[in-house]
């Protein structure tokens, strides 16, 4: 019989800026990676397109179709308003994935890696574990994009629905500390 | 650091007729329970209530209001066919438990529970999970009650909303062959 420990999986865990998906992660290396499983982990993070910005003062969304120095309603998007935004949008990125990788650093012969895709979280994600082929993709039931509130648990409803692997929905308890490594 | 093997969950894992929970029975088998883990697994069946044979002839579902032998749209509601129905309806649970137990026969040092309620699945589902304090609840992502194909998801869709703890949903993959405990 196949035992787990000797299964090579791809186990892509989906991260943002929130706690939500963050405690998602913790839960999923105490429940279901362990220590010298030969699994692979795949800390993903949907960083949100540029359009995005656009998009808010009722354009199609077409950053190119705007005259660079153009001035819209309460925005003026600059060449270099636009670069610091893209700017910030890496360093968020990079700022995510990186705390992310931190709590996995207790892992022995555990493989893992950061993977960061631009675009709408549900698209990045379901299109990332349909081209890796992962075993299992783990998510917080809240947040995943710029607009939380609106449409929390839509991100998580709809990956569930459409990806083909199995997927761990894992929620936050309300006043909860995050896990530790170290904790029971 | 407290390892996954010392730990004592309660996963609970609901089954029915098909073959998606019981995919997702053993998909979890094979990915987050394993041997000597001290878990208990916990194999939930939810049955029918006898309401629903009541409630598809357009009554409020009140079985007790209704003249034992008084003649409806399309069914007789005679005594005997009621008690023919429950024994039914007890056999497809102690059917469906066994089955899933079965699967579960090659573990070693593992807690294995069965459990049928009375009720529709959802409600069942949530309110057991809320009981017992699961650490996981695990189901596939169909099935679940009588009229399935009209509710595709929708079982799992409410529960992964509700319960508190997290959720797994396992789906199977289109003609694919039950996973054997002997297999990789």
């Amino acid at each position: 019989m196949g035992e787990v420990s000797e299964r090579e999986r791809k186990i892509v865990v989906a991260v943002d800026e929130g706690e939500e998906s963050l405690y998602a992660l913790s839960w999923c290396l105490k429940n279901v990676v362990f220590q010298n499983s030969k699994d692979t982990l795949i800390l993903l993070y949907a960083r949100p397109p540029r359009p995005i910005y656009t998009a808010m003062d009722g354009t199609d969304g077409e950053f190119q179709t705007l005259h660079p120095t153009e001035e819209l309603p309460g925005y003026l998007f600059s060449a270099d308003i636009m670069a610091t935004l893209d700017r910030y949008s890496y360093d968020v990125a990079e700022a995510v994935v990186e705390k992310a990788k931190r709590l996995c650093d207790h892992l022995n012969n555990v493989k893992v890696e950061t993977r960061v895709e631009s675009g709408d979280a549900r698209d990045v994600i379901c299109q990332v574990v349909e081209k890796l082929g992962a075993h299992i993709l783990v998510m917080g039931s809240h947040g995943y994009g710029p607009i939380k509130r609106a449409f929390i648990g839509s991100v998580s409803n709809h990956c569930a629905k459409s990806v083909k692997c199995p997927v761990l929905i894992v929620k936050k308890p309300k006043n909860s500390s995050p896990l530790s490594s170290s904790s029971n």
